[in-house]
């Protein structure tokens, strides 16, 4: 579901009617009636259909948008999150992560989330992604990867102000990013030997100790760490020569020590079609690279582009997982 | 002439073969000897000839490469720099500057230097850009500018370690950079009013404090300050989406608060077709974005393309001061 108010029905209403493109069955949670009203409204053709248990979504998808009813307590206005939607919004999130859990879904995607009527709410994480670990019961955050096509980053601190990051920073934390990153390209990527180029930190990766310590003290032994441990690392590389398309041949997933470093160029390359992935989950999770764009919700204009792929992505992962957890012949 | 051992000499004979591309008359400061030598080695057919002045460069040009003869000290092996040769090589930036200042050359550009030998050989500066501005008698130091056709961006800070970044950038130092920005986007690149997107230091410049306090205290002010100098300029911005091709539209120069902020978007859009061009001083300065490449010297394999790229702007540059200075009718 995401945020009612947003523009999540919407692009869902639209992602099914683009079904004919390689788009996986899935269902949405969310209130089948609000959907018929909003399809009616937006004057989009799309025949809505309530089903009882997520194994039905396949037999309906041809032919209607299967939901699995998550009522609102509350009418939702376009464009005005409201606290009164808000332990919908919750229970949708918790209802998807016990399905893949249970292995009732072959992954989940979720529609963006307006933080501040959840919280008014009384939710207690950070964001979705600390909600989805919570309820998996990990011990350790899980990573972020933005993926599409040309490039996929993963930042190894992310909402940070850049002056904290260089004391965030630790080998440790760096190798088990890069951990979770090389083994999510192996089992959801189906990258047999992937390849993970770690990003310095500094200008020319502290060329030479003349630009910053921290890449020799703290990146360079997480590389050699990971090389230890047979994953195929390299670095730490200057980062402004990582992302040009030669240089993005040589490796699976970059690496890197923040926001910027990692959003910068796959924004860049990709802006409308990057997907995000969280990686550390026991379950295949994507979303949207894109907020609830309150301004424009209601309003039919939103574009379904960032959803369908975080779709399509979601069921090629879960295909290379299926694979890779079958037995061998 | 550059660091005669790297590749400076290579892709100028290259770049004098190209001269049907639209490359503006040059002259090199150099040894006719070595010149002559290489051009035989590496089997380019490329006829040098001493010239006595910089405007005798202009009639020679079509038949010969003009050569303003600057003798090396000591015999040149590639890949080996020498601080016996030093001495020249520093000696042809200082001529080159003094052409230019003179109004003898329309512009410099300068082939990438070594800098241990230069520092062996007693060289005070931390490197070409300052030594310019000392010849220069500049009171405050240049900008630097990276310009490609998709994106022009000009760092505030430059080389320096990130953990230091956000104490050294000041309000004062934005305003100081972006005010060099706008006015040579205005004398030397023809943009009658221009318009400069001012990055956020922190991930989504700083989401209104909740990720840093820089980009309201700092940076924030910086912008409204240009604005009041009568510049078109927006911001802080958030870094990681300023780069797409929609989000450029928008602006005539990136400013950003360091290194890869700056250099990440742009190596990743146009890694081999950047020009580094020096802003602030008394005349037009452009250079190749690479270094001396030792590794490949004298192996014919280099591509003058940066040279011919920074050779081209340096042109046009120069193209639109003249315009600018000229007096109205």
């Amino acid at each position: 579901m995401g945020e009612p108010a947003g523009i999540g029905g919407e692009i869902a209403l639209k992602a099914w009617r683009r079904r004919g493109e390689g788009i996986p069955a899935f269902a949405i949670i969310d209130d089948p009636a609000r959907l018929e009203a909003l399809a009616r409204t937006l004057g989009l053709d799309v025949p809505v259909r309530a089903i009882a248990a997520a194994s039905d979504a396949a037999s309906v998808f041809a032919t209607a948008l299967p939901v699995l009813a998550q009522r609102l307590r509350a009418p939702v206005v376009p464009g005005r999150p409201s606290a009164a939607t808000a332990p919908s919004v919750i229970a949708a999130i918790e209802r998807a992560a016990r399905l893949a859990l249970a292995g009732e879904a072959a992954a989940i995607v979720t529609n963006p989330i307006q933080k501040k009527p959840l919280y008014d709410a009384g939710f207690a994480h950070p964001g979705h992604t600390e909600f989805l670990g919570a309820l998996a019961e990990l011990e350790a955050p899980p990573a972020m990867m933005l993926a599409a096509e040309e490039l996929r980053v993963v930042p190894v601190t992310i909402h940070l102000p850049l002056a904290e990051v260089p004391k965030a920073l630790s080998t440790a934390e760096i190798v088990r990013i890069g951990m979770i990153a090389a083994a999510a390209l192996g089992r959801d990527f189906g990258i047999a030997r992937p390849r993970l180029a770690v990003a310095g930190l500094n200008p020319h990766a502290g060329e030479a100790g003349a630009l910053g310590t921290e890449d020799a003290a703290i990146v360079a032994p997480a590389v050699a760490q990971l090389r230890a441990a047979g994953i195929d690392a390299t670095g730490p590389l200057a980062a402004d020569t990582m992302f040009h398309a030669a240089a993005r041949a040589r490796y699976d997933a970059a690496l890197c020590m923040y926001h910027d470093q990692a959003l910068i160029p796959i924004k860049t390359l990709a802006f409308d079609r990057a997907v995000n992935v969280t990686l550390g989950l026991p379950f295949i999770r994507t979303s949207p690279d894109h907020g609830t764009a309150l301004d424009i919700a209601g309003k039919g204009v939103a574009s379904p582009d960032s959803l369908v792929a975080a779709l399509k992505l979601a069921a090629a992962m879960a295909a290379h997982r299926r694979t890779a957890n079958a037995p061998r012949a």
